[in-house]
Order: C-alpha cells, then structure tokens, then sequence
C-alpha cells in the first residue's frame, strides 16, 4: 500500500474510533509530516482521500476539519419480495451482462469481477506459465472426476478459517462456483420444486432455477442481517420448499455478513423442516474483518449444508475453478459434476494448489481485502456526493460490490441505455430478482476504485440518474 | 516418423493395393535396403513391424511371406438393444473408471485419452504459457458467455472440413464436449423424456440422461455402418422419441464411419418424425481417411442437428475446451451453458485459437491421423495374436479405441478386477450401454501403441482374458 493510502487509513480509524470528534480540527499537514516522517504532500494526499471518503473537510486556511455528521447515505429498504412461489424471468438482461467480454479499456462497473492486476497474484501466473509447459499427462489429460487430490487438501484447509472441519475427500472441485451450486441444486431438487432464495439473490442461481424447471421463493432481507427467519419459517410452513439458497457471508449484491446466530437458527428451521441449505460463500474470504465470518456448513451436525465456492472473487475468475462440500450429498453431486463437464481442467487446479502451499493465499488476501474496504469508502463516497439526494446504499462489510437503491419507479435498464454511449454499464437491479423487482436498484463494482477514471464515471452515472429522475419528474 | 515406421507403412500399402499378393515372398532385407537406402537393420524393423500387424511372417532361411490370409479378426456383432426405452444404470462402473487421475507409469489403456506428448503440440503449450504469464483481463476474467470470437471463427472454419456452412455466432464454446452435449440434452428434452442411442455408445451422454432423468433407448448398431435405420423407424414410430443421440463418425466405442447414405437418411427420418438430433463429433477430424467424413450437420437445412465436439481428442482433454453448433436451439442452449459453468476458461480458448490461426492445427492432425492408424494396426495384430480364438475386434476407421469382444458370459468387471493387480485397467464394456449390456466387451485404447510396454500389456490381458475364460469352461 502507498505512504498516503496507509496515513489515511490511520486517520480514518481515530475518526471511527472516536479519537477526533466531529467538527474537530485535525493535526496541521506540517505536524502530521514529521509525526509520520512522510512528505507534506503525503500528508496532503491522504486528506484528499478522506475527503473522498466524506470524512473530512478543508476549511481555506484553517487546515482539515472532521465532518459533521459522516455523511453515510441511508440504507436500502429491507426488500418486499412476493412470497410466493415465482417462476424466474430476465434471462435477456443477464444475456445481456454476460454477453460481452470485459476489454481493459472499459471500467468493470457492471459484472463481478475483481482486481487481478495485483502483485500478490504474480507468483500464480509463473506456476500457472511453467506448468502450462510441462506437457505431461498429469497436467492435460484427464484429471479425476472429483479434482485434483492435492488441491482438495488445500480447500480442505482453507475451511478451517470459516469453522469448517472437513477432510479432502469431502470436496469436489468445479467449474467455477457456478458449477458448484447448479450441481447442488440439481442434486437436491426436481423440476417444479420451490427454492427459497434471499433477495436480491445471485442471478445465476436464478438463472439455473429458471433452466431446471424449478421455482424461487423470494424472502423478505434485511441489508444488514440477511434474509427474515420470520419469514423463512412461514414460508416453510405454507410452501414444499425442498431448499434454501443464500450467501449469508459478504453477500452479492447486498454485502451483509448474517449475525451467527441467525445462521444458527436458520439451520434449525432448515433441520425442523428437513430441507437443504445450499450456501454460496463466494465472498466469504473477503470479509474486511479478520477472522471471516463463520459459514452455516461450520455450524452443520446432519450434512445438510452444501457449500459452495470458487476462487473467481479471491484469485480470477477466468481459471474457473470452485469447490463444493455437499455433505450428505456427495454421491448425487459427483453424478451431477460429471455429467455436467465431465471434470475440472487440471492446470489451474495444481497453480492454485502450489499458490496455497507456498503460503502466498493469505497474505494476498488481506491485501485485497484492504483494498475492497477502501474502495467501498470511496465508492460510498462519491455515490453520496454524485448521487441524487436520498439515494440508498449497502454497507458492505466484505466483497467489492455496492447496491445503490434510487426511489421507486427509476428504471436502471433505461440507465444503461443513456449510458451506453460513453461505454458504462452498471448491474440493473432486476438481474437479482426471479420476479423482476430492484428495477429501481443497480449494483456497482468497486474492485478497481484506484482506477484515475473511476470518479468521473461514478459521477458520470450519478449525474445520468439525476438526469432521468428529473426527466420523469 | 522414423525410417523403419514408414518402410513398413509402404510395404504395407503395396500388400493392402495387392502388388505383393498372399502367400508370395517379399523383397529381401538386402534388396529393401538397397533400393531405400536404409540400413539392414532398418528393414529388418519394418519387417517385425509387418510381422506384427499381421501382414507378413518369417519363414527360417527364406525371408519374409505375405500372410495368405490377412489375420483380420472377425468383426464384434451387431448389438442387440433391448429396443424399449430404460432408465440409465452403471454409474458406480463409470465412477470407478474416471475416479482414478491418470498417472505417467500406468498404461492408460481404459479411457479416452490421446498422445499429448507429441512434438506438435509444442507450440500450443508454449502461447498457453505466454498468456498465463500476461495478467491481463482478458486472460483472467469472465469472457463472454458464448466464449471467445476469435476462437468461435476458428472452429468455424474447421467445421467446413466436414462440410458444414457455419459462421461464428453460430458456435458456442464449452467446457469439453461433455458440457456441450449436456446442454444439448437440457435444452431439447426434459426429465421423463425418451431419448434413441447409438449402442454401444459414450457413457457421459447415458450417464447426463440418468442425472436428468431421461430415458434411452438403445438401438442395434452395425460394427461398420452404425446404428440400423429400420430400427430407429420403427422406434420413431412406437415411441414419443425426443432426439436422436449418436457419434456417426469414427464413433466412441467402435470406430465406425456411417455411410453419407445413411447419415442422410436418418436426417431425413429426423425430419418426417420432428426430432432433433445430437451429433458428437468429437473424434471426427481423427478420421484416418482424408478428407474427413461429413457430418450429419453439414446436410442439416432446418437447423435441427446440434453439432457437438471438442479439442479433447485432437489436441489434449485437459484444455477442457468443446464447442456445440447448436442450430435452432442456439439460445436455449446459451442459456443451459450460463447455468451449468457461466463461462469456459479463457486462456486455453485464446491459445487454442492461435494454434488454429497459426496454421499449426492441420499438421498435428495429419501426424496424430497416421500414428493412431499405425497404432490400429498393431493393437489389432496384438489382440489377435495375444487374445483366444474366437475373439472379435471391431475395425475402427478413425480414433485410437478398439472394441473388443469376448464370447457371451465373459466378465470384463472380473477381468478388471484380476488386472488391478498389474496396475492395468481396460473400459468394461458394460459403461456402454444404459442397460448394463456388452459385458463380455472391453475398449482398448491405443493412441500410445508405441509406448515400449504396450505389447507386453496387451499380452497379458489377452492372457487373462484366456485365463478367466478357462476357469469358466
């Protein structure tokens, strides 16, 4: 990290912490120089970024002040889904996101994708490079149907730090995460069976209920806490729900970690009313805070629980490899893995598993996660500043995505399509929803916030909202 | 190649054109070396070489002798499917053989694994490293759903060998040709639905119609010509039939090429009975015969026939790289493939395409065409030398995989079982079938006939095959 990123972080603790008060002045650029043995525009650059951050404000030469009030924009509603049983629709508008691949010329605003141009990552492109070489069958043939043995070892391990205690033999690695949870909810469930689903939700979840004949039930979710028990427990009582889907830690789109004891509870109901848990923990590793939030699989006696993952959000997504620990399920899932793709390509499973033996997943890691809880600061920054007034925002608490809620009636398909022209896209709201809502809502990517043209474009949106919102006024 | 190999495939093609006719002697060693200017030696292998394949045989002190019968073991027969649609079993069998990740000291006779270590597929292996190491989102993202544009132009252009007019949009890349008949089956069919085979046919498509609960119905198949076409008519007219599955060319297990005839024929039949129909190709450009059979696709007119194919046999299965040209149902079958893995790998896409782009493709075709002639050449020598009387073998006209057949009550499961024991494997014919049937069957492969132990494997499991049968009588 920079001299003036790494100041202005302490910074923004002491304020969080309390240590400046709001309306206080803050130490002169030229006490805080010396105090940190750092140049005077060091020092000026990270009052800059709290600036950004909305933490603070330049007063003409009385030096920086703590703001007011941390001007946090509200947060989303707790979502209204149907409660009922719905058939999933918008596979046009997710055709329409996945359709184009992403350029480098074109900020990444709209699909899941994290920063791959970090250092950290070097040292898995040269085992990825110097394997690619080696042109032995181990490597381009065939692997086993369920992964790469000294790869399931470390997945194993890694699941140590969500609570988790399993073996390598009770994961089977995938084609990305994708392949975990279609896997999973095809071996759990059959055409026209109900699925209960948090809401927003993961649209490709959706989209694979809509492909599997099988319906969603959208529940009530809080953007701080996950989805209502409440709510989970009547719709249990009302409907043959044969699972429940959710990403309880670092959740996408909403970024929530659910407390621990809702997850408890959640698995109770799920154990009262028998049906199975199919946990996506895609973000889960991204947890700003240190240890990660404790997956449900952790709290799991019976094997209900199939937890699913990849290394797309922590690694890249192109080398497509996930896991599942399907519990009692092991059997149908292998069935549904090889029936599906047959198995996992080999070479990214071994540079990944080399990358986590040399020690090197960690420390990359808690670099990313620095870097995604300051670009939520900066995210949340400029959509309070370039965003009409009363525009809601997530408080992620992990990951790198924002979801911004404008008032009801905003149309974000239309917001794409005014934005088009100077190549932005966001993720429209709808995509998450098997019923169409969040029309209102997007979803903004901040992984790469320290890209130069990214307050421009953030602003860019912002202004094209207002523009619409004026328009319809 | 080296010297002797092509001696040996000269004279061999003069026995074949009938210039030596059987019975008659051959040139002397001294003579051959004379007028090839090769060394003694060098004759003297060409002539095992011959002696192996069953061409030709020493006689003490009189040279070598055209055999007076080619030693052409009889053909396997043609199946006898139960002809009524049945729920798919078999799956522990298949587990077993695609559990084990295959190992450089086993001979890899059981699956469907070509040479991958082959001096042409160098350069592939290289650009595969150089873009592992560039870091740059387009290697290390999402790509688009549809798979990388210059990869889909490519195989476009390949599909026009076997006379097909497809342009890229009209191609879907896939993770191998698992995904892309999976997606194939999901996007025509639904679960209860009957579904006509080849048989004996590839155990992933049976093993995809038991995970999605379709039933098949095996239809009797000619060793030579492929599946009979009374048979599939009399189907189609019993049975609410909802696609036709098969691999028409250099088919997986038996080698076959169906006629241009036939494969009209039954596209006609296709069309009187409105069923669509599933073609793998996966083993097509391996054809030994150039130029290469059409597909069924190339006559397609109204976009029924889902072409389905990879580079897994051509170039190495572990690049997990396939593609479907899926006609009509081009958008059901995105759908299928964004809910089944969302995108395939990147890196191997754009390495592959620049193989193709680089003119390197063909070549390694024709080098890996001649050697698995050769190694159809000697396994069939091999199994006929090594295997008791009686033993039929099919004549595969493309592909590394010979078809074995044992007389009825033969056990391939317990001729597997005694094998373990020398670290040899062969595919029980029973994977085959959806019925469990070809019990008394195996499939060799021999894409690495060349390999040093490979006679001595044959041998032996041609020598237990004797044993068992032995213990039997």
């Amino acid at each position: 990290m920079t001299l003036y990123l790494n100041l202005a972080e302490e910074l923004a603790a002491r304020i969080e912490q309390g240590l400046f008060r709001p309306g206080e002045r803050l130490p002169s650029v030229r006490t805080l120089s010396q105090e940190h043995g750092v140049s005077l525009s060091t020092v000026q650059q990270a009052y800059r970024q709290l600036e950004d951050q909305g933490l603070a404000t330049p007063r003409p030469k009385s030096g920086y002040f703590v703001n007011q009030l941390r001007q946090q924009p509200e947060l989303p509603q707790i979502s209204r889904a149907p409660q009922r049983p719905v058939e999933v629709s918008q596979w046009e508008q997710v055709l329409e996101l996945v359709s184009e691949p992403p350029s480098s010329d074109v900020l990444q605003l709209s699909r899941g994708i994290p920063d791959i141009d970090v250092p950290t990552l070097k040292p898995l492109l040269r085992s990825l490079s110097r394997l690619s070489r080696r042109q032995s069958l181990r490597e381009l043939s065939y692997g086993a149907v369920e992964g790469e043995i000294s790869l399931r070892q470390e997945v194993a391990r890694l699941t140590l730090d969500s609570g988790c205690q399993l073996a390598a033999e009770d994961i089977v690695i995938t084609t990305g995460c994708h392949e975990a949870l279609s896997a999973a909810l095809r071996a759990i469930c059959q055409p026209g069976d109900i699925v209960a689903v948090d809401s927003p939700s993961f649209h490709g979840v959706m989209q694979a209920l809509k492909g599997f004949g099988m319906k969603a039930l959208e529940l009530p979710t809080d953007p701080l806490t996950g989805i209502s028990l409440e709510a989970l427990e009547m719709a249990l009582e009302q409907w043959p729900i044969k699972a429940i889907q959710l990403t309880p830690s670092c959740n996408n789109p909403l970024g929530y970690v659910m407390p621990e004891a809702n997850k408890r509870a959640l698995l109770a109901l799920a154990q009262r009313f028998d049906v199975a848990i199919i946990e996506d923990d895609i973000y889960g590793d991204l947890a700003y805070h240190y240890p990660r939030p404790r997956s449900i699989k952790s709290f799991d006696e019976d094997g209900r629980v199939l937890l699913c993952s990849s290394f797309s959000k922590t690694l890249a997504p192109g080398l497509r490899i996930g896991w599942i620990a399907p519990g009692r399920y092991l059997q149908q899932v292998l069935h549904m893995k090889y029936m599906g793709t047959g198995m996992s390509a080999q070479l990214p499973q071994l540079a990944i598993a080399e990358f986590i033996r040399d020690g090197l997943y960690q420390p990359h890691l808690r670099q990313m996660r620095k870097q995604y809880a300051r670009g939520r600061e900066q995210m949340t920054g400029w959509v309070s500043r370039y965003f009409p007034p009363g525009t809601r925002v997530s408080q992620p608490q992990g990951g790198f995505m924002l979801w911004v809620e404008m008032p009801q009636g905003f149309d974000s398909l239309r917001l794409n399509r005014r934005l088009a022209a100077s190549k932005l896209q966001v993720a429209p709201g709808s995509i998450f929803s098997a019923a169409g809502k969040y029309r209102n809502c997007i979803r903004l990517n901040f992984a790469c916030s320290h890209q130069p043209s990214m307050e421009a474009a953030i602003r860019q949106v912002g202004e094209t909202v207002t523009q619409l919102l004026a328009e319809d006024a």
